[in-house]
């Protein structure tokens, strides 16, 4: 197999990317100068031999521990449970959290063979268990699909016997859009949890 | 900047990819094994390293010549002419041309300072001369855009005092279409290039 085919087989196995985009990809970077795809080759290698999993929170990170979990003015009373990584960097750009957070690795899903096991669970409660009571909050951030809500619901029953309060991300309706276009379950959610102006 | 921001910074440099799909790809890497990641980062590599012009016809090659060029079964009699490397692709799937390709690395575009000297047009016409009337037919397969129909009628007019036939691929409906869905301007070409029956 020939170096283009190689590289285009490789581009066309990461999501979203189809086998002509990737010979497209691969034919944009044939194009541009060869520093260019030895910089992104480089890159790679970089994330493969550098990027870890911080040892506390489950977070991407350069070192053991990552930049948030080693920052001193961060709240650490607030624990945010986020099912991947990469949904930590949603809830930072925000602004609004000044806490710690857990990386879950996933969410439960029986029908893939995710049970608690499989996900960075035990180090959780431990790590609430462990701090003797300086974890005050929990707030679950699972996504609000099936599977998020059931391991919402199965969080909620392990970590309330631990101590700290454990509160999840408001429904409702998504800021801007229009009532007419919301689906029925998430008005309803809204209606429920309401609150007074 | 972190090895994340960096990799995700240099997806979002190749086309199609928005900073989204960047810092998703990123991710992706980041959940699968580290060997894949390093297989990509290698294929790139290799790329840079061994992938170069052919020296007879520009396509994409890993020697001095490219396997089209190098195949004593192709007819030397018939040279096509495309604008980029990745468009011998699309012919060659035909499986209807035996002919061999010339590669012209782009087209005249004097808007964006394409002239014949930005393109591989010499080596073609030295390489139709020097044939010694080896070369019978050039079929001009530019792409039917107002760049790509103003480089045909200059190749044309170059071409033709050298000898040789000069064709170009025919306009008309695409196969399958429905010509409700054909614009006039296709149509009006498909009418004049009608064919008996």
């Amino acid at each position: 197999m020939s170096a283009i085919e190689r590289l285009s087989d490789e581009f066309a196995r990461l999501p979203g990317i189809g086998s002509r985009t990737a010979l497209r990809l691969v034919h944009h970077l044939m194009k541009g100068s060869k520093d260019d795809t030895r910089r992104l080759a480089q890159s790679l290698v970089d994330l493969a031999e550098k990027v870890r999993r911080c040892d506390a929170c489950g977070n991407f990170s350069e070192q053991e521990l990552c930049e948030i979990c080693t920052n001193p003015r961060r709240d650490r009373t607030v624990l945010c449970i986020v099912e991947e990584a990469y949904e930590v960097g949603a809830i930072e750009r925000t602004g609004q959290f000044r806490g710690l957070f857990h990386v879950l690795g996933g969410r439960l899903s029986p029908l893939d063979g995710i049970g608690p096991d499989e996900l960075n669970l035990s180090s959780l409660l431990a790590r609430i268990d462990g701090s003797g009571g300086e974890v005050q909050e929990v707030i679950i951030a699972t996504n609000a699909s099936v599977e998020g809500e059931a391991t919402s619901v199965y969080l909620e029953h392990e970590i309330r016997p631990l101590g700290p309060r454990v509160t999840r991300l408001a429904r409702g309706i998504p800021v801007g859009s229009d009532l007419e276009y919301v689906d029925g379950t998430t008005i309803a959610q809204a209606l429920a949890g309401r609150r007074e102006m």
